[in-house]
């Protein structure tokens, strides 16, 4: 394989975002006085919102809208329903800056600095360009820019999100490889021809999680166990 | 001022280009066999052709079309021109490609270490995601994102150039400062509202050089010498 660029999913495989916006949700409610919510759950129900909300992008029936408003609309229907109340503006916008606040998992920074001395590396997120620059500044990704769904204006597993990404680094798909945890992702990613890798994210949905705990050899070409696996892998 | 990012012209502000690319091409000639080119003014009458090509572009004659497209058709002219004979596809693309590998002026790479430590950098360039990320990778360019022309699909001075760029970062034009060696792209970052600082390149187009070797007051918020001092003045 000669890969020459990485590109990653980000929620879930590049950050811990479930356990990152509960916590962040939950030291915000506490200063505003804020009690009885279950922020663990908070934050699933936010992210059940997720999928739904871009397939209104996707289907055609909106047009293309960055996942910073997809998010804000989640959040005002989560806000009204848990009747959450005094929140001033400036507070629901921290609250959904949440996203621009996720930890990455350990190996994420490290495994990433060694990729980047070989190979170009971009998210292909979901995520928009301000939500992605603000969370890999504070979380030290090293990217060498951001690709995905606002540079392709179409949101994964949308075919275009992957052309337009392999296409905007000037790059074969055979020559870009994408990693995630989720072998869905992957699997819309080999259908354009690029090269995949699959990490393993077993705790992404808490410690009960039953979904993608393997990766599906069908869309599969390396497996890895976290990033700096991936990079030893790949000879970085 | 409340400056949140910084966006850089590139070619001539943070690279090179004229000495780079003259440079490059010689080693080239060299290795090919190929004499009695003056690759100074080869550079120079490549750089003519620029703003033609993107004014095709800019004047809706022409559906957005990337900076290496625009560079290899002017490049195929100049071919043509200078008679050089005996270019494989390869050769010319390698050509084409000397756009990627730009040399950075001495104070851009210490200068935008300190500016990225408290704010957003970027690019705003009309050279595309690719060129940027190329350059950036082999110069040391230590960008946060790539923004610019391709993802705006508009080429500055063109007010979308600018606009799109801030509101990729999620910003206000009054947050973000436009940085440049030229007071044409100062201008036009200025009526979108955007900061700006000028830093001169008095040697862009070689020593007799009598263009953009002062700031235009009016439309310059902040001159300096250098990189380095822009940071300073921001102080990062």
């Amino acid at each position: 394989m000669d890969i020459r660029a990485c590109l990653f999913d980000v929620f879930g495989t590049v950050v811990d975002w479930r356990t990152s916006v509960s916590r962040d949700l939950a030291a915000f409610a506490k200063q505003k006085g804020i009690n009885g919510i279950d922020w663990l759950e908070f934050a699933v129900e936010w992210r059940k919102l997720y999928q739904p909300s871009m397939e209104e992008v996707r289907s055609g029936k909106r047009g293309f809208t960055i996942l910073d408003v997809l998010h804000r609309e989640s959040l005002d229907q989560l806000i009204a329903r848990y009747r959450l109340k005094g929140l001033a503006e400036a507070d629901v916008d921290h609250m959904n800056r949440v996203w621009h606040r996720l930890d990455p998992w350990p190996d994420a920074v490290p495994g990433l600095l060694r990729l980047k001395k070989k190979l170009v590396i971009a998210p292909c997120s979901n995520g928009n360009i301000a939500l992605m620059v603000n969370l890999a500044k504070r979380a030290g990704l090293p990217w060498d820019c951001i690709l995905g769904a606002e540079t392709a204006r179409a949101y994964k597993p949308t075919p275009e999100a992957y052309v337009a990404s392999c296409r905007q680094l000037g790059l074969a798909a055979a020559s870009v490889m994408m990693v995630a945890a989720h072998n869905h992702d992957l699997k819309a990613a080999k259908a354009q021809g690029m090269k995949t890798a699959f990490v393993a994210r077993p705790t992404e949905h808490g410690p009960g999680q039953t979904t993608d705990l393997k990766p599906d050899p069908a869309c599969v070409d390396l497996p890895a166990a976290d990033f700096v696996e991936l990079a030893a892998k790949l000879g970085c």
